[in-house]
């Protein structure tokens, strides 16, 4: 069997606070690129990797959410790329493919039949895509917004994020305004100011005090989408959310979800954004990384506003 | 036109911390027995008044609740009641019919036409029941049950409340299992020993720490119902609720709902509770205090958990 060198990134220790580069280590290990016989596992050369605010949570040790996918100390991360099948004992993939999914930090992986794999067909927009607007990332968005929030006409959204700058969000992202919480010493005034009559949906990703903000400022029967609570994770004790008395006159309903269980709807969003994106009224940016070394900072880079657009790590164009 | 004397209980001013008996005043008013020409009003002689730990809140100042029926200093607290009518202007109501619905702290009230009255079929059962089992508490376990925690055959469920004894709960009531939480220092500890396999719906009247033990043993999918969040309202600073990072990997439901978004189910709800309460199979418990004057400290009483079962004040028994 023909013996490859497989470099990883692993996680050296569970993180506390924000991670850190040295809370990951890069090996070589080897791996085989040889299916053994009877195996129906496939094997990928994975090409691009996606940065994901949600790993740090995985990284930590959080009461609760073992057996969540959190990461194990020695063990390579794991995540969403692109990737290409070298081999394959899979009836539904064979060698050549290009699909995308659930792999891990590392330039070949062997994965389980039992995984899901997303065959990608449309090749007339960059692969990369497939771990952002096409991937994870857009279809969470995607059924957050229209299954989870059950938007109407009308509806006032606000959506909370480590979005960079303004400028970008306003005039090349097409939102209707947009604000610098760090520019905000009262998040309370500024939701007043932005939202006069309040807000209808929300879509959570930061949490803690801006969560606490926002429930003051929910109309009634205002929905809460909790895709994530990224200012949360890197915290030893989380900021306590005092203002949850809301939910109750104001029959607010907070949910959390998980894009898994929508997998379903994934033609549907294909056939809603392809063409959106191929007319220009989904712009979408890219903060692009080459090599599995660039992974660590890239993903530590996440949390300090360091990347424009979605942080894509390339380990191969092909 | 006949006047005659009407007691009131008014707010004294808004309530902070645990509200007091010197946060109400009891005054006397007088009130018209005669309705004006072509006025579309119901003149009600209240008969019983409930008591019910959301009046706290009504009777506090907080932050974002403006306008959502909280009480205003000078003027009598509301609540629910049940009533006989006196006169009546409006075409659904007669002389001498029984209704129970929205009224105040008052001896007499005069009720626009706009606000609902539900009618008393059922005089076989108690009528003090309308407040309680057959009224809005009845209706919104009932709501809040089945129509926001969709129970499905072997779902565990939760429930916290200031319930009294623990025997009454287990004994008397029927629960398969209940525990007092003065006297579990760990309430994480006591829920994973109460439910080793998790919480599927928790039905939520308490908030805070109690909330935050319960985040962190809800299963998948898991639904909490808020109902109330009684151990908040006296709390100048609520509690921070540090655990809602449990929503996200557990796709977790929270929802607020209020009662009278489920009205129109009421004749259903009848339907399915009367015939239980006359087979003894719903058991219901009523701690009864006779006149006005014994209301504030009745109200009061609720947060000290001096009351065993449903807090009832007597006005008149006809």
């Amino acid at each position: 069997m023909a013996e490859v060198k497989n470099k990883q990134v692993v996680l050296k220790d569970y993180a506390t606070g924000f991670p850190k580069e040295s809370d990951m280590d890069i090996v070589e290990g080897t791996i085989s690129l040889n299916l053994p016989e009877g195996s129906n596992e496939v094997l990928l050369k994975n090409l691009y990797l996606s940065c994901d605010p949600y790993m740090q949570m995985l990284m930590s040790k959080i009461e609760g959410l073992e057996g969540f996918g959190t990461y194990s100390p020695g063990s390579p991360l794991t995540g969403y790329g692109v990737a290409k099948v070298l081999e394959s004992g899979h009836p539904d993939y064979k060698k050549g493919d290009l699909v995308w999914g659930f792999t891990k930090w590392e330039e070949h992986s062997l994965v389980p039949s039992s995984q899901i794999l997303f065959k990608i067909e449309h090749t007339d927009v960059p692969l990369s895509y497939y771990i952002g607007i096409l991937g994870i990332p857009g279809m969470t968005a995607y059924a957050g917004f229209f299954e989870v929030g059950l938007p109407k006409k009308g509806d006032r959204v606000f959506v909370s994020a480590a979005s960079g700058a303004v400028d970008l969000l306003k005039n090349k992202l097409g939102f209707d305004d947009a604000f610098n919480y760090k520019e905000e010493p009262d998040l309370n005034a500024a939701l007043k100011r932005y939202f006069p009559e309040g807000i209808d949906i929300y879509f959570e990703n930061v949490g803690g005090k801006t969560l606490d903000a926002v429930l003051l400022n929910m109309r009634v029967h205002g929905r809460i989408v909790v895709c994530g609570m990224v200012s949360q994770y890197n915290l030893a004790q989380p900021d306590g959310v005092t203002n949850l008395a809301n939910l109750i006159f104001k029959r607010i309903r907070i949910q959390g979800f998980g894009v898994a269980d929508y997998y379903q709807l994934y033609p549907k969003f294909l056939e809603y954004v392809v063409p959106k994106i191929k007319e220009g009224k989904i712009v979408y940016v890219e903060d692009i990384v080459e090599g599995l070394e660039k992974a660590p900072p890239a993903l530590i880079g996440l949390f300090s506003g360091r990347n424009v657009g979605k942080q894509v790590i390339v380990l191969a164009r092909e």
